[in-house]
Parts: structure tokens; sequence; C-alpha cells
């Protein structure tokens, strides 16, 4: 049954020079709109749910031009307000081989996301309309209001008894001015305790976290299988997922996922496929988890449903999953296929 | 020595989403005109014939960009009639990896071709024009006005001693509002009683003609060598050829064409290669055949010919195969080449 | 106060030759999705309206591919039903100087909101949830169904006090199969007599519904003033609007206004400009004195704020209006302005 | 009735900056191929007749785009040569308001057409099987290899009794480098006495044949009137037709074409009109000239008809006039029109 | 005799929505690099003077593009630093008719070039290099660093014996936050004391230097010829020069140059002219006042030769004029041309 | 410590069909410029040097444009004269798979460059500010009076004790027309004994030195190994440097490069990649081998570092290799990266 979901977080207009030029070699761009919130909502609204972004945009062509790009991605905008001045930008340039993309920022500091007064947002009131509300690590980095803003908002759900969803998604760039993991863990470690479902894995844990294997364990898949259900029962949360990454030597990705649940671990396949778009195939995965765990799908399901989400966000342009339900569970049954006529 | 050779058959406008973005995603369309006529007769002008489209466009804008189209490509559009409202078309999604190209078609019944009123066509003078007259199974599914065109004609090039070239190109889909291989089967009969050249493979001796393996055989080589012959007897085919073709785990395609001559059966290698375009690359295979039968090849090299035509149309953009004569040859004869100065 | 409205009406895909190349020189196309019920209640919901429209897509990648771009317009497409097979779609190609810009259309009949079943739409229900719903003659000039549908939902309005508004718009192409006026005429007045709010003009008095001029006329100011508020008597219509268009001899388009309203005629000024995108610029000045009406303009502003909405339609790349009510405002107030920082 | 024509000229590929930038601003080029014969045979075709060139191309991948562009254009390719290594090319620069178009040629002397050997045409046979040949005095002003080659074949034409049609087109810049008017005159002077229709104006009768007015008038129609049946008698011509074209202060040209047959002038009305595409609309009023000679139209119609063509050719993207005879009569008959549905 | 020149000034990113759609119906932007003192040097080292810029942009991917695009337009940058983090960037709407064109900036404030810290130019150096160096009041609007800087790169320049050039260029939104015309008058004043060259009007010397009409007069000509001399006299300012624009009913612009120098007021024609592309036009009038100045032309030569090049940058795609000296000599010299072969 | 360098060469224009399109199928091109020498002097001023192109464009926009992109690439163009009228170009229809790129040129023989009379540039002044010029096989093969001008400047360089710097760089198709490498050697040789640093592999000892293996090896590294120590004696070279490359059936290019140095051969690792551009990639290696040689690298650094330099420029759009130094030094760190933030 379809379910009433928001995100929180920043939206990034994402502007990325075609084909495989440089900045300085082309002069045009491709412009969308996204971020993880972004992604998550627009993904979970591919899938049936009623999906909104509480976040802040410009009240000029930029944000007017923001906004159409999220209906047109299926996100309700009746909960994005409007105001301050700037929105936050990235440029992208592909690679090709080993020569890695490269993503360059535009100042986030100043975006109306990031300048949010304190008391602008009626989280009470929306927090009450939601069966689940998602955040992220990456908007836990950016300033003291976006970090009391999300506390807030996250606190008023669970009071009106809303799932709390968190993906960790630590970015040491962004963390790196204010100190790194001293300075994120309390802030992390707050959300941990309010959040239903979390996004983490044994790295996580480790650095963010720092905590250690007691058995002086290295494998990465042993150190998840140590680490997750403790870091599970300490900050009291249902349900951890994340996923093990890797880059092939023929350029190729492969992905595994996992969710723990129930004291118990379930995981993926391993896959592995070409890649056409690098950017945001992780909230993929993320919304395939939240869709599994709002849909009542046994974990096994669950996970594979948002490996093969993930992989298939891969496949398409952008940084926002285009696929719906029936072509995810079409990517689980089949393998490769020709031409769909 | 070059001959002069005509299809029958329907003209559709292909509009592709360019790169991998979706229909939802862009805001563009690259277009261009095709059909297995128009692909089996641009081809064989490629290699040296004198080749006539016989089919039916509108009289507007759409049918003189088609017209336009057609004749870049090296058809002579002087047999094509203009007249009725619509032309076939369809929209055409790439897909990346695990994520398959998408084909979403217009309403083909009301094109121009598929409502061409009985007798409008001077099929009588038109075959005594040519020395081959191809046809396809594609245009047996559409509708009652085109299956009597087409047996028309190709009666009327066999009684005028010109070569009827027969595609079965079985696409359930088409035949499936009408009852599938039952429907079909008495039409497919028709055709193959009046044709010298046939393309098919053990699939459509089993299915569209229902025959079954008399010693039980499951293997698709026995299947074909069992069938072919027996189906090439029974409706007094001079010459049957069709490819296998499967997806590699890699991305890659793998064809192998055969011919079936004399009794005798002859077969290309195994080809391995990367698609750039799917669409369309079975009639570079068949004009392959077609010109090796008209030129009088020996059976060995006709089937090589049309397999390294086939794979070449895979590297091409469009539906349309591209390359001359000296091209297939010359990849028949080298294998990968760097750049040609 | 804001309002909800709907639209009940066709979508149709725009496929544009970019630039002034004719569909024989080029070989792409920008793609847009419109139609008169599209247009209006787009422009609606810029001026701050919930705007529904009604309607039936095809559950296809071309059916998906409009949604995504009605949502990106601001309109909420949860009262589209999905069915049938095939979209309506047009061609255009840009004029220049003398030469005509040029729409060749594909066959509408078959697409999916013209087959769509009686009884497939909830009329009563969504009636019910409106403000206002606004119809369109050349919805009436479909088929039986259609003009079925339209009258049952047009009616279930009126029943539940909803402001019913019918947009005449009688494209004589369109009827020319069924006999023309004649036909046209009684399917007209049943509309008309359902209407509160009416656009037409004289020409749509003395041809659609047979009027003459029982002073004989001519001019068509005077014919205006002598025939709208009879028919507005006749058929009991509370509001009658429309404009006088005319194409000057530099290329610049003239445009006046008018509406009859509480026995009395207003005008805008003649406005005067230079016009880049001609289609759907009438469904701007619709949405103009809807917007009035709605709000509670007096007739004298509301006819020049729809005149100037209509204006800046055309100085906008699509069919569909993207100003907002205070750009409408300004270009009221305002004469040409430079750049805007 | 349709004719067979042929024009004898160089393909020329043009290479056009999109938009208004330069050279030094883009990255970016359309291409087409185009020539005072493609445009003339092109145009021709469109009006019915049957046409071809008689043109000489390189056996290379710019040789191959050449013919299937000229292919579109609907002209016959099978009288053109393939030989000789190199295409002339231009590249266009389009000015805006007080900045001009800019045109810059490579080296066209090194062409495949301006390399032909003497003897590779076979004129002879090429002669008899047409009703009427093109030449201009572009090709004239080219080198002595091709200044043999077209006197050759226009005394051919003339010889078998078809029409000899001869475009005076002196270009000062062709010229210079052999010293101008005085080398240019006798070979001017050569393809006039085996013209049958010339196309020239008082400016071509002063500078390259050295004429002056024996009254010592000034005006440029009272010299036309004076000086154009002198040169028509002197070298036997039976018909002759230009234009006096003038750019507006505002950017618009205006237009006006001339014939003189049978002792008489016929003028076509002085037309105002926008320019989309400068180049190459010479060339269709010549077009139009040709068909009215050929179909024997009253020589007020023809040269109405010649500079309606003429008109039309500005507002068509490209050199090559796209008009059929139906939309340049439509031209003819009315003024401005809105859209074409 | 060609001089040695430099401007100081911020480099923009200019992210242009091609052809006329908004940012909210477009998915494409074209960029370039521009800003006042850009766009001075380029037409500078256009006219064949050494051009430099003094600024600074972030050594990341965009500062690269923007120093490449800036050695493209002639620009030597060897004096700019490579520092800070961010590039100030504006998008630019084009308008069509009565919607005006939009610009909506990033967070210029951030940007390397407004962040720069004290002393990290050697302008001490630098000044000694330079025949005259370009200074812009949108500099002086920024914060107190970049006017910390300018003054001292000005004083520099003053002391070492260059010519100072200063451009008033005040931008009401600029200064808005600061408290206006109160805030930036002793700014000004400080520059206007060092300059030699000054670009201003009656406008600036009204309300930035809050100067009143003794006579009380109101014609714009007749103010500008009362206060230019004061203001002069007052600065000890030598040459004095500026533009009176407008916008027409057509969409033309008209523009008028003047030129105080030596006591006495030159004017150019009043141009009218069509435009392709507003932005940046008044700063290649600067560019032609500075060249005359640098090259000793009469006032009168110099203040034709200034309009002329104002009025062709409006005729060129970009912020940048991209005319040499010899273009704008025939702009002066010729009216409207049509092709330039 | 960064040099002055200089190339002399060529600068041709590449003309590129986007995507994988025939030049005739499409209607667009890429253009920009390039050649050996613009290759070189672009790479060396991406790693640190101050680099100059000795070279001689028309003066027409086309001049301009080659100039403008030159300085983008950071090629100091004050040594490029302006004269003659035409630029060398060449057409790049891009191959997939089995279907080879293809180059088509222009007539290059009329160039700017090939045409330079005899002392029109400044040889001995240029030599005497450069620390290294390098020079290319490629010019050697133009004409006699290209080969005068190099031999002349390299001369120069020589006397005046700067590095001779040539890539041998042989072009079967360049050299056909005069008689291969029986007339090439002396040319060669000549060159040869003039420079410091060569490009060349067993093949051009072979081929054009006419050398033989008095061991009668056949595999390429034993020839290389025996034949490159006897031609840098003979003519007495420092440094000889080259690459074995090969394409993997997979369409993966490997490339080994190696250098000879103080009588021992050093050697980079077998590098394996995917190719997005293949064109100008050798000149990458050419340019780290010198960057390696100016900079005083030991002999194993440089051909790592060059074979590095190379493996990135196929990753690169365009001939001319984009990284810089900082670039070259983490790709032969590094293995592959995903996205750089």
């Amino acid at each position: 049954m379809p379910k009433t979901v928001a995100a929180f977080g920043e939206v990034m207009m994402r502007l990325q020079v075609p084909g495989h030029e440089l900045l300085a070699q082309s002069d045009t761009l491709k412009y969308s709109f996204s971020g993880t919130g972004v992604n998550v909502i627009s993904a979970l609204s591919q899938f049936g749910h009623k999906g909104y972004l509480v976040s802040r945009l410009p009240d000029n062509p930029l944000g007017d031009a923001a906004a159409a790009y999220l209906r047109k991605l299926g996100i309700d905008t009746s909960k994005i307000l409007r105001g301050g001045s700037y929105l936050g930008m990235y440029f992208l340039e592909n690679g090709f081989g080993i020569r890695p993309s490269r993503v360059t920022y535009s100042n986030r500091q100043e975006s109306s996301f990031n300048t949010a007064p304190d008391g602008v947002y009626p989280f009470e009131q929306t927090a009450g309309e939601m069966d689940a509300v998602h955040f992220c690590g990456i908007t836990l980095a950016m300033n003291d209001g976006a970090r009391r803003s999300m506390k807030e908002f996250a606190g008023q759900v669970k009071t009106q008894g809303g799932l709390v969803i968190f993906d960790c998604n630590y970015r040491p760039g962004l963390w790196a001015a204010n100190g790194g993991y001293a300075f994120a863990k309390p802030h992390y470690e707050a959300m941990l305790e309010l959040a239903d479902i979390v996004f983490m894995n044994e790295q996580d844990a480790l650095h963010v976290l720092g905590m250690t294997s007691a058995a002086g364990k290295q494998e990465r898949e042993e150190l998840l299988e140590e680490l997750i259900p403790v870091a599970a029962e300490r900050y009291g949360v249902r349900t951890v997922a994340g996923t093990h990454r890797s880059l092939l030597e023929d350029g190729r990705h492969s992905l595994r996922g996992y969710i723990y649940r129930d004291g118990r671990f379930s995981y993926s396949d391993v896959l592995v496929f070409p890649v056409h778009d690098r950017i945001g195939a992780g909230d993929a995965f993320a919304s395939g988890i939240i869709h599994g765990e709002l849909e009542g799908f046994a974990p096994e399901r669950t996970v594979a449903f948002a490996a093969a989400a993930g992989m298939l966000a891969h496949t398409v342009t952008g940084d926002t999953p285009m696929a719906s339900e029936a072509e995810v569970l079409r990517a689980m049954a089949q393998g490769l296929r020709d031409v769909e006529r």
C-alpha cells in the first residue's frame, strides 16, 4: 500500500559538460536538479508512494526551474519554501577510462537551504502528515542551522510515530574544515538515536562512530558482521543496510547490498555491470530498501530489489533513478535483453 | 552485373531520443525513415544495383521528408505512390547495459501504406521491370488489404519470371490480435509457394509452419538441418538462409549465418562484435544473401559476405546499412583496424 | 483567493523542427506536450490556482513523458487516466516572412483520449471537487464518445454548482468530414446551455450558431456588439469574451480583447507586438479572462489582464503560457524594457 | 508537361556557423552542398521536371556525402562522374544588422570539377537526352579546362536542338586574377552566341559586354530598357531576364524581376520582404523563369512566378530553393498567412 | 602605435539559455566568461594593443576554463592570480519583444576575485608595466577589500605615470544593501580624483555625485552640457565620455555617444540599429574611446569610432566585442551591406 | 624549471562528424585546430613551459579562428605569420568496432604554411630565443619549400645552442607521390644529423633509413635494441624514444614506450586502456619525453611519464593533450578512480 513519505535536504543544480569534453574545451552544459533527498523521493514516487521534498529554494528563475524539474520527477513541491538567494551547484566533467570524472562545487553555504532561518519550516505539522522521512549525513555536514533543523524535524517525526530514515553518507571533504570525524561523531549519534532505518557500513562504524573490532578483523565482510549488530543495538536501530562496491579493471562496477534486520544479515548477489552515470546511484539502493521496508517485503527480497534498483540507476542519465517497480522486478528476474518492442 | 530490384513494404518514421535519456527526460528527437524494404533496397543500391521501393506515402510534409530521405539512401522513389493521411512511426529509447532499449509504436494500421485501396498499385507493370522483388512477413501481419496486395504483386513477379524473395520475419506482437500462428500459417504458406529465396530458421519452421522434428531433436543446429530441407522441398524454395544470434554477457553480440542451397548447408564463421545500433541489422544480412544470389557467388562466399554485412550494420547509426561492397569485403578480409587515412 | 479548477481535453505531443528548416531538410525535432486544456490549466496554476487536467494517456513511455511534462507545467495529473494505446501528435515547421508555418497532424481519432470508453471517468466525483471546469470546441469535434463525455461532465459541474467554461474554438478542418456547421450547431448549443463563461466572437455567432444581423451590419465590431448580447441571452451565458486579431504587413500581430458581462462590453487596448511562437496564445487570453472572473476583477481590468497575458504568450517558446500574475501585471504597467537584472 | 533538364556546374560544400557566432567563437558547423547548377536543378525538380546535374565529385566520403545530399534534393546523380581528389568548400558566418555575413572559400581550383580532364564527360550523348541545359558564368571564371568543357557542352546542346540557358553571374573576385572584364568578355560572348535564355541586367551589359548608353542614360531601368534589346539582338538570344534588388534600411530586401521576350519587357511587382537566408536566392528566380519558359507561361506570369520563387527562397534555410510550384502560386495569390494547419 | 594596457576586474561566468526558452523550460546552457575588464581588454587587443587582465581565478576546472577562454579572446593571462574557491556566475534568459531578458546572479561576494587578501597582487610592479589601466564602478560596489585594492592599484598607476581610466557604471542593485548613493559617493570621488579618462553621463553626476543643475534644467542633453564640465574640473579629469541610449517602439535601439575633452563636447551621430546581444555593449563604446585617446584621434573621430564599435558589439553573440579596428572603420564608412565574399 | 620551447609545423583544421554517423548521414561538424607541433607545444605549456608555434596562417576568418583556438590551448601565437590563402583541413568520421575511423584530407599543398615563401620567417632571431624546438617528419613530406625552411630553422637552433627535437613520423601516404622511402631518406638523414632528441622506432630504422639486422632478427623488441643504438651513434643523437602500440581484440589499445639514452634502454610498463579519441596521442608521448629531458628526469621516470601522458591523451576529446603534469603523475601513481570531488 502506498505510503506518504518526505525527505529533508538540499536541491543542487547539476551542470554537466556533454560528452567527454572538459570545461576548458566545451561551451555547453546540460543542467538538471538533484540531491540525495530528491533522488530518494523521486524513486519512491516511481514505486508508487506519495513523495514530498522539504527544502528551501530561491524565489527567482533558478528556483522556479528547480521546482518545475522536481515536479517532473513526480515530487510534490508544496512543502518547499521559497526564500534566500542562491542555489547550490556543481559542475560535472565526465571521465573516460583512466581519467576520472571531476566534480567542482559552487558555494553551498550560501544556498537558500543552508541559510534557512530557524523556525521557518513548519516541522511539527509536516511530521504529522508523513509515514516516513529521510535524512542524510550530507545535510548534517553543512552548518549549525542545518543540523538544528534536521534534528528538530527528525525528533518531531519520531514523536509523532513516523519512521526516521538516516543515510550516514559521510563525505570527508565536507567535514574537513570542521575537524572531521571527531566533530561529526556527536551529530551522527544524535541522528542514530532517532533513526529506525540507517544506511551505513563498516567504514562508518570504524571512522565516524570510532568503533573497533574486538576480534582484530580486517576483512570488510567480517568487520561488517561484527560491527553493524553492535551499532544497531547501541542506537536502537531497527534496520541497517548498505553496499560494498568496487571498480573492476575493465571499467565495470561490482555491487553487493546487505540488510541487517531482526538480528540477521541478508545479502544480494554480487552484481557486475557497466556504468553510464555514476552519480546518485547509492540513493537508488536506499530507495529500494525503504520501499521494501514500507511494503513489508522479506529482507532477502528487499535487498535484492534494492541492489537491482541501484544497478538500474547506473544505466540512466542523471543523478535521479527513473525505474518503476515493474522495471526493477524485471531486472531482478531476467538477464540482458535486446530491444523491448 | 547490377540488377534491377524492388521491395514492397511500409516506410516507418524512426524517432529516437539522442544519447541514453528516456522520453520522459529529454526534449529532443532525431528522426529518420526506415523499414525492412527500405533497408534491403538501400543496401542493395550500395552494392551497385538499381533499387526501387514500392510503397505509399502521405502527400504532406512528412511524406515529402520520407521521400527525400529515401532518395538520399540511394533508393529510386518513382514507384512510390502518394495518398492516404498518415505515416507509421516508432519511438526509440536507447538502453544501456541491463536496461533494454524500448520501442513504442504509433498506430500503423492508419498509415498510407496500410490503407492503400485495392488496385492502386500498377503491380503488373512494375513486376515486369524487376529482376527481383523483396517481400516481408511484417507486411503480411498488417491487414487483409496489405496481404492481398502482397500476394498479388508476388504472383505477378513469379508469372513474369522475376525472383520472389520472402523474409518470414514473424513478429509475435503484430499477429497477437488475430490469433497468432494459426492465423498466420496459410498466409505464410501462400508466400512460400511463390518464393525463390526465403529467410527463415528452425523457429519459423516449428512455430509458423507447425513442423516438428521427426527425430525429436532439441538443439537449434540439429533442428535447422532437419527442418529447413523439408520446408524447402515442400514449398519449392531454391534458397533458404538465416542467422542464429545471441547476446553475450559482456554486451557483445554473436552472429552465425547459414545458407541452404542445392541441397547443401553452408555456414559463416561465428562473428562476435560490439553493437552500436541494433535495429535493422537483420536486413543487412538479407541484403548480403540477395547480393550473392544475384551476382552468382558460391554459397560459402554469399553467407560469409552476408554475415560481414550484418556485422557492419551494427556499427552504423540508424536502421539502414551504409556499407559498400568494398567495405564488406574489407571487413571479411581484415581484423580490427585503427584509423583509415 | 486561489480556486480549484480543471480542464477536460486531449494532450497532444508537439514535434517541432528547430529553427526554420523543413521536415525534409532537418533530422531533429524538439518535443513538448500541450492542448487547449493543458495551456489553460498551466496558465491558471501560474496565476496561483490549483489546476487539474481530466484526460487519458497511454500507459507507455509516451504517456509517461506527457505526464512528467504536465507536472513540470504545474498541472496536477492525479485526475488523468492511463489506458488506450496512442497519443495525438502534430508536427510543426516554423515559417518565415511570407512562408507560413505548417502543422501536420497524426491520427488523433485513435488517441487514448478519443477512444476512452463511456463511463471510464468518475465525472460526478471530480465535478464535486472543482470550482470551475474548462471545455473546448476542439473536443466537441472529435467523435460521439468525446462529445458524450464532455456533455456529461459539463452537466455534472453545472448540477453541483461549479462554473462551466466553454471555448467555442471552431476549427473548420476538424468538422469538415461530418458536415461542418450544420452538424456542429446542436452540439455547440448543448454546451452553451450549460456554460457560464463562453469564448466566442461574431464569426462563431454567424457561422456556428447561424445568427444574422438584423441590421445588415458588416463591420466586425458592429456585428459583435449586435450578436453577442443576443447569444448571451438566448443561452443564458453570464460572461462572453474573445479577441479580434490581425496580422500586420511587417509581420507583427495586433490583438484586441473584449468582454461582455452584465450587459456591457469592455475592450482592451489594441496591442501590437512581434510574435515568437504563435501556437496556443489564444489559450493565454482565455486564462486571463478566467482568472479575472475567478478573482472578481472589474471587467475592464479582466480584459486588459487577458490581453496582456495573450501578448506575453506570443513571446514564449511552446504552446503553453509561462507568465506569472506579476509578470502579466508588469507587462500591463510598463512598456518595453531592456535587461532585467 | 515536365521536361528533362540538366545543369553543368560545380558542387560546393557549404559550412555554416550556426546562429550568429563567428568562426573564432563557435566550435560547430552545419554543412550542406550547393552551387548554381544544384540550386537551379533542385528547384526545377520541385516544379515537376526531371533534373540532372552534370558535374564531377571526388570518390571519397565527401563525394559520397555530396551525392547523397543532391539525391535528397531530388536531383538525378547518374550523370555525375567520380574522380579527382577535392571538393570546393566555403565557410559562412551569418551577419546581423550592420554586420555583414562573411564567406571564406577554400581552394576551388583543385576541386574534382575544376581539374576534370578534357574529354572525360560524354557531352554528346548527354546533350541528346536533354530538353534544356543550364550554364553559369561562375564556371566560366574557373580555368581554361572548365571553359572548354562548358563551351563544348553548350555547343552540343545547341547542335542537337536543346535549349541553352546561360546565367551571366559575373563575380568580380573570381575574375580579378585574370584581368577582369577584358579577359572575361570573349568567353561571355561565346556563351551568349549559343544561348537561348540569358540571365543578365544592365550592369552586365555595361561592364562585361562593354556596351554604353547611346542616350547617355543613368537610371538603372532606363539603361536596362535601352541595352538589353541591343544585346539580345546582337547575340541572338530569345529571352533575357534578371532582377533589380536592393537592401532597405530596416534590413528587408526589395526585389523586382524583369523578362524581355518577343521584343517586349514585362516586370514583376516590387516585392519587399524579410530575409532568412540570402545565399542562392538568385537561382530561385532563374528557376522560375526557366519553368515558365519550359511550360509556355505568358511572360507576365513567368516573371511574377520567378519573383515569387525568389522571394520564397529567401525564407528557407540553405542555398537551395525548396518551394513546390503550388507553394509559389500560393505566395503569388495570397499575402501573409499565419499558421497553415 | 600599440600600447600596453590592463584592466582590473572580476571574471564572470555567463550561463545563457539558448534561444528564447526560460530556465524552467530548457535543459541546456551555453557558457562563456566576461566582465567589464574582460570586454574592454579583449576589444583593445582586437584593436592591436597588448592587453592584460589583472584578476583572480580559482585554481580548479572552472578557473582553467575561464583562463583558456580569456586567452582565446586575445587577453594575456599572465597577470591573473589563481586562488580562492569560486567564480562569480550569472544566468541569462533571452527576452523577446515585450518580455525582457532576465539575469540571475550567483553569490559574487564569495568569488576568488572578491575574496582576494590584501597585498596579494603585485600592483606596484604591474602599474609600472602599463600605459593605461581600466577600472570599473562595479568593482567599487563589491566590498571593502575590492575597493582597497582598486584604489591602491589606481594610485600606483597614477604615481608611475600611467593613464587611469574609470568607468562609473553605477548599478543600483549592487549598492542597495550598503545604503546606495550616499555610501557610494566618497568611493567614486576617490577614483575620480585619480582618473584621466572617465565614463559617465549626467545621471551619474546627479545621483552619484549629488550635483544639481544651477539652471534648473531637465533635458538630458542640457544637463549633460551643464554638469559634465563642472565634474571634469572639480576632479581634474582630462576626458569624459558616455552615451545616451534608448529603446525604440519597434525593438531597435538608438545610441548617441559624446566626448568632452579640452573643454569641448563632440557627439556621434544618433545610430539606430537592431540588437542581437545586449549585454556588454557599453564596454565596446568605452574601448573605442580608449583606443581613440591612446592613438591620438581627434575627439570627433574618437566618439564616432566608439559609437560604431558599440553598435557593432550589439550584433555579436556574447558579452565581448569581436570587431577589429578595420571592421569598425568599415561600419563607420558604409551602410548596410549584404554578403561579404 | 620551465623552459622556452617552440615547434615548427602546420596547423590543420579538424572537422569531425559528431557521434558515429558518416558524412553522408549527418549535417553537423565539430571543428578544432591541431597538428603535431600544436599538440606538442600545447602539452608542454600544460606542463608549465612557455611554448610558441612557428607557423603561417591565412589572414581571414579561418586564420583568426585557428589563432584564437591555439591561444586557448595555451600556445603563444606571436611567432605565427599571417599570409597565404588557405588552411589545411581534414574530415574525421568516427569508427565503431570493426568499422575503422576515416580521415579525408583537403589539399594541404595550397595551405598558408606549405606556400610560405623562402625567407619569410625570422628563423635566426627565433632560434636565439628558444631552449628547444620541435620538428616533425610530416612537414618534411610536404614540399621543397617546407623542407628548406625546416632544415634552415633546425640549423639555426643547433648553431645557437638550442635542442633540436625531431619526430620521424613517416606517413607513407604523404611520400607516395614522390617515390617513398628512397626520396625521403636523405631528408630524414639531414634532420637526424641536426637532432638531439629523436622519436623513431625500428620500423623507421628499417624502412626510412634502410638499415638491416646484422643478426637477422625478426622480433620488434630485438630489432629495436639492435638498430636504435646504431642509428643514434651514426647520426649523433643523444636521446631516442618511441612506442610500440597494438590494437587488442576487445578494442582496447596497448602501449609501451621506450627511451634510449646514455647507451641504455628504459621501458615503461605495457599499458592497456580503452580509447576515446585516437588522433594525436603519439604527440602526448613525445611531449612527455621532451618534458622529462627538459626537466632532467631519470630516463625510467621520463618514459613512464611519457607513456602515462600518451594514455591520458586517448581519454580526451580532440587531437591535443589536455593533462597537467599533476594529472599525469596521478595517473602514474593510481589505478582507476571513480568520481573526483
